[in-house]
């Protein structure tokens, strides 16, 4: 057979699985909107069906054949060219499908799914000891699936690798350190200095219906296609693709947490910003999808918190805020506002940690799930290592499990290696930042005038059509001139905190 | 191997074969209310996908053994047992879809979904011309499919048996002649009859908001579980099964159109009440599934016709109807609202037909397009041969196509053999509601009381749960004692209109 053929049938193939891929995202997006809770079980079903169906075809022997038909021809001779690069993440992938014994993943998937269940049973009774026998089964299937697929120095690194390929435990630890020992530092100063915004100012009653109005003209007028794209409620805020010209965000607001639903909506915009601009011509390939959860990460926090909590951004949003919500915002300036959504101050729930002491949160449970897999934490010992790490980078210490180590889902999940990936988005967010910031000139004063399209295509060319082209790290330094680097967060961070609170 | 074995199999295959076909439900029913315009395209390769999926596994060879191994068995020793049924069931389906060439399947899957296209265009313009060309490709592909199935006297035969097994021209001949005798007399009286209702009433100004809150307030007070259903918004009113625990009715609502709206619910409430009440244990199966369309169909004019045109469901719920559009209701009688609710008027247009001439309609198509598949009339004279059936049965003709032999899509989707199953629905529907009288006693009185448990329980055990036991001729006939009969429709509408029209 020739490479070509070869080639084009892979491609045929990867593409009918990535179809099938949005059909499972279909299921799922509308588990979360619309189903009636009398689904439930069948929707189950329907999940377990497509998830044999993708495995099946995941690991089917033909790929690896049609694989190694094309590894070696001249079709791959540019190494940065469309094929080469399809090829070199599909085989990727599929040597990574097929080294895992399909009796794994399927206890890894059944395991899960009952641990969801005994982790949220034990977050409502705040009772760690329900779930720690969930967690130690997790923690050895996912070792069990670290040994499968094989590693460098440690078990972790190859459950990262999942996520971030190209990474490793070394290199993300490198980058926390260096950031613990900035962001301790500037949290104590902005806590302590004289100046405070006003917080209450974001509790008072911003009815949801009316943020839900607010949330999509943010979302259109920042470039998010509703033509291509819907906003809907769910309980999880969300972003999915179900295929070419169709991704759908979720948002959920609180009336008392105005600025919440609004950073939710930019986060989720900023993944969707980035499906959208995916190159259709490679649409259901490596090469047009979205590179790594990192790299997608980055993205929605580009949005939420470069964008999100910026002042151009709120220059131009606070009118139309105080138009939707007079009678919460009519004795508010902007500025005070501004100030309040830059509120910062130690606290317990990540999931509402402002964003300079958000990566401390992160940092932490790196710290812990690299214990627990490498062996040198045991899981009964978790609720007072994560009390000893909460005490020694941000200065306090829940006082119930329900606070502490249950507060994530993410390890009922088997997610074990995902956290890296919020803070290494929130990295690349500040590097892309200011590299585009020097190519387009000042970006607060563009924001203030609701000129978002130039950022959005400089955005565009640099990251969502390079799709896979390089792996996350290396297509940071070919953008930026700079591998991850820390500074420019930080950076970015002492500049603007320094301002509003007189540092 | 063994009997029981191979059933096992055979089941667990169909099951499976039933979740995917949801998730195709699914895709359908999202495409119709919240998918994005721009996702059309990608929707359209999805259902390809899956279509392609459920082809495979419906002619799968292994069907073949299977139900060869069972069949002779100890297995279906009691031929009304549900494995009976099953096998049975399967056994018609799966010869069926096997002589048929995947070639033509594909054939007329490509014409319809472009003739669809034609049909819409031409219809806009008013141009029978346009659509000419695929409605004798249309009619040419469905007669070969019929000739590769078989038949015994005609090839309509092959098409009707698709969706009504068991039945043939001949005997929808007698029953649609029948029909016609008494019906035309029966609508002349009533239209030329002294007393009129004011059908003014219901062309007042109704907001489709709350037209959408009484619509839902209706169908859970007749029984739809809305805990395990939906009612939302879309251009085609329908019901879909998404699965198990799972069905969803879409509506359509038109200010100046109150009783269109409320009928239309209640049409999809009685297919939704058949779902809901299927029987769990043989879910997925032929013994849990609607029997036929016909039979389908016969539930939702039940509560379309029967109920819902009833004066005591209008005893009950126009007071409900007043609270909700006091400008338009105050100054109206519930009395004078039940007239007008069953204005009878000769009209051009199918789906805003009364119940009195709707099933004149649905025989002037089964004449034609029986017509056309036998080859008695060419696709170039229908828009004559259109004007003279209407002028002949309804007493008035079309000035235009599109008001004419153009209004209906069927025929464009490739239903040639699906327009007898409405009619022999209003019939089906006549003959239960009968009986159900004889053996619970008077239903509108049962209905003025808000009391309609009985009814559906009543259903539920003579027509739901018996999934596919019976061909829908037979079941009818257990049911009633009866075969197909045209009687009970007749006396139902003579007694109605004769005491409201003063005949």
């Amino acid at each position: 057979m020739r490479a070509d053929k070869a080639y084009d049938e892979l491609i045929r193939r990867v593409r009918e699985e990535g179809l099938l891929t949005t059909v499972e995202a279909l299921l799922e997006w509308d588990e979360e909107t619309y189903m009636p809770s009398g689904g439930v079980e069948n929707r189950s079903e329907q999940m377990a069906l497509l998830a044999g169906l993708l495995h099946e075809r995941g690991t089917d022997p033909r790929i690896g054949e049609l694989l190694g038909e094309v590894e070696g021809s001249d079709l791959l001779a540019d190494p940065l060219a469309p094929a080469a690069v399809n090829v070199r993440v599909l085989r990727r992938e599929y040597d990574r499908s097929v080294l895992v014994p399909r009796s794994l993943v399927e206890e890894v998937a059944r395991t899960t799914a009952l641990a969801q269940k005994a982790w949220a049973t034990a977050r409502a009774e705040s009772k760690f000891s329900t779930f720690r026998p969930w967690l130690e089964k997790i923690v050895e299937l996912k070792r069990a699936e670290a040994e499968c697929v094989g590693y460098e120095n440690e078990p972790y690194d190859a459950l990262i690798e999942d996520f971030e390929p190209g990474l490793n435990s070394a290199v993300v630890a490198r980058l926390f350190d260096a950031l613990r020992r900035e962001l301790v530092p500037l949290a104590a100063r902005i806590t302590e200095a004289r100046r405070q915004p006003d917080g209450g100012l974001l509790r008072r009653h911003f009815p949801r219906e009316r943020q839900r109005t607010f949330g999509g003209r943010v979302a259109a007028a920042v470039g998010f296609d509703l033509d291509r794209g819907r906003l809907d409620l769910a309980v999880h805020p969300s972003c999915t693709s179900i295929g070419r010209g169709d991704c759908r965000i979720t948002a959920r607001f609180d009336d008392r947490d105005f600025a919440g639903g609004v950073l939710t909506i930019l986060h989720e915009v900023g993944h969707g910003l980035y499906e959208q601009g995916l190159d259709p011509a490679h649409y259901g390939t490596p090469m047009g999808e979205a590179l790594s959860v990192g790299m997608d990460e980055s993205q929605a926090r580009f949005w939420e918190n470069r964008v999100g909590r910026s002042r151009g951004f709120w220059e131009r949003f606070f009118p139309l805020a105080r138009d939707l919500f007079p009678e919460s915002l009519d004795d508010v300036s902007c500025s005070d506002f501004f100030f309040a959504v830059n509120r910062v101050s130690s606290s317990l729930i990540r999931a509402h940690a402002d964003e300079v002491t958000y990566n401390l949160h992160v940092l932490v449970r790196f710290e812990l799930e690299r214990a627990l897999v490498s062996g040198n934490l045991r899981a009964a010992d978790l609720p007072s290592a994560w009390g000893d790490a909460y005490q020694r980078t941000l200065g306090i210490a829940p006082a119930t499990d329900a606070e502490g180590c249950l507060q994530d889902g993410h390890w009922a999940d088997g997610l074990l290696g995902y956290f890296p990936t919020y803070t290494l988005g929130d990295v690349f967010a500040a590097q892309l930042f200011a590299r585009a910031e020097a190519d387009l000139g000042n970006l607060d004063e563009q924001f203030a005038h609701g000129e978002y399209a130039p950022l959005v295509r400089w955005l565009g060319e640099r990251v969502y059509r390079q799709g896979a082209r390089y792996p996350s790290t290396r297509l940071i330094e070919v953008v930026t001139g700079s591998p991850p680097d820390h500074r420019p967060l930080v950076r970015a961070l002492e500049a603007k905190y320094g301002a509003l609170y007189g540092l």
